[in-house]
């Protein structure tokens, strides 16, 4: 039945949605209609189709997603470089986070500004109504035991979903492996808390998640900070090599879509970090928070699931997919946990039993799968978007993370520009970003911004971008 | 109108009335009828009736309580001598609390325990169905607002009601004055890491609350004990001299309703304390968390109602009066409370939004306060029944705290008892008590016992107190 007629159609048609893409018309990340839908449209057969969305494919135009259709392929017009790391080797500091900085990430909240500061996702995607009925329904059949102290380890429903859901990272923990806290941060407190004193020097990324930089700071720790990028996160022969000469006492690493970086480090390289502290004694304090936010179909594995000897302390929430005002985390503690328990304890007696019982019932419920899908996919739009035209307005030089998953893009500027200057400026012009300086203790990273892709995009997120792309020109 | 007869007949009435209190047919703490219902019972006038009352008031049989009644008086029986204090001086000590001591408050909360060793408030008083109701119309109405992160200092609402909350402290404080915190506990963590450092020494009564000895534990300070007694808490005059040898760098007190003795500090000393610690800038760290659960119609006024430089840090919580499940506190910090802010921020990101918006929308209801009215008049009872038990079965030379509010007795047995040794045979028996050594770094008060007196008073309360008066015994 082929032709050489047919041949040329469906490279015709291909040629002709490949324009679409250029011109912008099919955003990157985008859907593009179902081979029925285009077959009626361009009215040709739907094999056509077929074969002109498979030459897409082989040009690297669009991709395939399994039970889901064909979605422009993002980034594929820029193989620009990706940022560089300036931190090129092993610093120990003491934190002093800078109380102008430390403002900064408060006013980054400001409801008032378009919040590209804030790593949070957008509130209208949450399933409030749901919980809503689930918290509800279940408080009526409960009677007092709602009220009622919630002592560690925490909720039993709950920390039996999180069991099941540890499969997805290639773990296999019981809930009595788990303890529930008030969100990750305050899983990173005690497992800090858990391994530490004050004084002790901390191996981190860098850069790094200023909160955990400013959590250590808080509880008088230094920081050993390893140069990491955003292709493989931290480099692990650099640790290797730094923990020779360092007395470090515990290792805090963001496996999985780093923050900022977006990477996530190749499963040879977690494997060989958790060998390395575990032949050393080094408890390795994992941070998790971002890994359900795979763009692609795979969930990467935790670092926690190369733990053969209970040093691992993973540390996560439901803050990132489900409801940051839940203070919902939880810590795996390994050969730890009796003291994570006690801490806990002592630092907030128990986890609040309302935001326990709204998680767990929406985990029972079964549609937390269905609705991280979605979420996903809506964040991997909206990033796909932001990074577009980042590198559309952004003066030439720019370079930009290309993360697989989680909220923010890692922005390196040309070298003239300084982030904190350049915060300042958006800042009046009513737009939050994070400077580079602050995700680190040395404050490096001078030239380098954090923008938060989760803002809807619309008229505001696309005017924030040309905005900022205006004030980074300014510079130069 | 008044005749011989007259006279004679309410005396008669009086004395019959006093038998049936000594004979317990009338309990301590229990209304007795009113005048109407007893003037129809015994068929004479109103007026005999209530010049027999008023006779056995002048006894000290009954008290007069307004708008409420006539109860029968707490502790009339007993002019027993108090507990006495075995901390007699000063004492500075690392806190190093043992791990069997440790775990004994864990056990404490078993449930197949009878619960004689938690204070914490008999769960059935509490107004679940009302919060519940609350909670669920509010949220229908909030949106995505419910579970959106809600950063300190926390739900402006709830800070409004607590506001006006402290009119009843003494207190005039604003809404920006307070922190939400998850619960009392969490304040006092903040409270001590805004004004302290590891290593630190911080002056605290002995006895006193072995959750706050355990979080200075954790957080690396010492102690300076300074005996307090059962009838006016800390000794000031011995804080003034021990301060003039040691650098204490805080003073960490709990001015009301003293936790394990019962006592409240006179207003006048009160606020000497507050003077003398202003004076020589070392904050104080007011725990005022049984402050609401006075049996008088008179609430005590708060250590921060003297303080006019800002140096009280008050913590407290809902958490023995309304909802410890919940884990809503707060901190007034005075000059302290940007600090106390950010580091909230690092140790729990936020307070939960579900419990604040639940406790928030209870005190909006105007229920709370007479809810507690009734509450309070609950436990009043229950802790005269418990010390009434305790001095009918427990050994001849046993002493009781007389406290006029919160939730425990401080028992003082004979010294040859080891409450320790008795709290396990306790146990044994599948009742929870506290031993006093855990009220004390520097484990003295080893011949007293703390008793939760919160337990509904039946059977089993009873059938406890009597078992632990033969194992008492068994020690002589």
């Amino acid at each position: 039945m082929k032709t050489q007629n047919d041949n040329t159609l469906y490279e015709k048609v291909a040629k002709n949605i490949g324009e679409l893409i250029q011109n912008r018309t099919l955003l990157p990340g985008h859907r593009i209609p179902s081979v029925r839908q285009m077959s009626q449209k361009k009215r040709v057969s739907m094999t056509t189709i077929l074969e002109a969305y498979r030459l897409l494919e082989r040009q690297g135009l669009i991709e395939a997603r399994p039970q889901s259709g064909y979605y422009v392929k993002i980034h594929h017009e820029h193989n620009l470089p990706l940022p560089v790391n300036t931190a090129l080797k092993p610093v120990v500091k003491d934190i002093k986070i800078l109380e102008t900085i430390a403002s900064i990430y408060i006013t980054a909240n400001t409801s008032e500004l378009v919040p590209l500061g804030a790593s949070v996702s957008d509130s209208s995607l949450w399933p409030t109504d749901k919980l809503n009925r689930l918290l509800s329904a279940k408080l009526r059949r409960m009677g007092s035991k709602s009220i009622e102290y919630d002592f560690p380890p925490g909720n039993i429903q709950l920390r039996r979903q999180i069991a099941q859901l540890s499969l997805n990272w290639g773990c296999s923990l019981g809930p009595d492996e788990f303890t529930v806290t008030c969100g990750c941060v305050e899983a990173i407190n005690l497992a800090l808390r858990a391994v530490t004193r004050p004084g002790d020097l901390v191996a981190v990324e860098s850069p790094t998640y200023y909160g955990n930089l400013h959590i250590l700071e808080s509880l008088g720790l230094r920081v050993l900070e390893i140069p990491a990028s955003v292709g493989e996160g931290m480099d692990v022969d650099a640790l290797e090599i730094a923990l020779k000469s360092n007395p470090v006492k515990a290792c805090l690493v963001i496996g999985n879509y780093q923050n900022p970086l977006g990477s996530v480090m190749p499963d040879v390289k977690k494997e060989k970090l958790v060998k390395i502290l575990a032949g050393k004694n080094i408890p390795l304090i994992e941070d998790d928070v971002n890994g359900d936010l795979h763009f692609g179909l795979e969930r990467p594995r935790a670092l926690k699931s190369f733990d053969t000897k209970g040093n691992v302390l993973l540390c996560s929430s439901f803050s990132k997919t489900l409801a940051p005002g839940y203070r919902v985390g939880f810590i795996s503690a390994g050969k730890h946990q009796e003291k994570v328990n006690k801490l806990k304890f002592l630092n907030t007696v128990g986890t609040p039993t309302l935001p326990q019982i709204a998680v767990s019932e929406f985990l029972a419920s079964g549609s937390f799968d269905r609705y991280l899908k979605n979420l996903r996919a809506v964040i991997r739009e909206r990033v796909g978007n932001f990074s577009q035209y980042i590198l559309e307005y952004f003066p030439p030089g720019t370079k930009i993370s290309r993360p697989n998953g989680g909220l923010v893009l890692w922005v390196e500027l040309p070298k003239e520009i300084d982030s904190e200057e350049m915060r300042q400026n958006a800042y009046k012009k009513r737009i939050s970003i994070l400077p580079g300086t602050i995700f680190s203790a040395t404050h490096t990273h001078r030239n380098y911004i954090r923008i938060s892709a989760t803002h809807a995009w619309n008229e505001t997120a696309r005017g924030a971008v040309a905005t900022l792309g205006e004030i980074a020109k300014s510079y130069l």
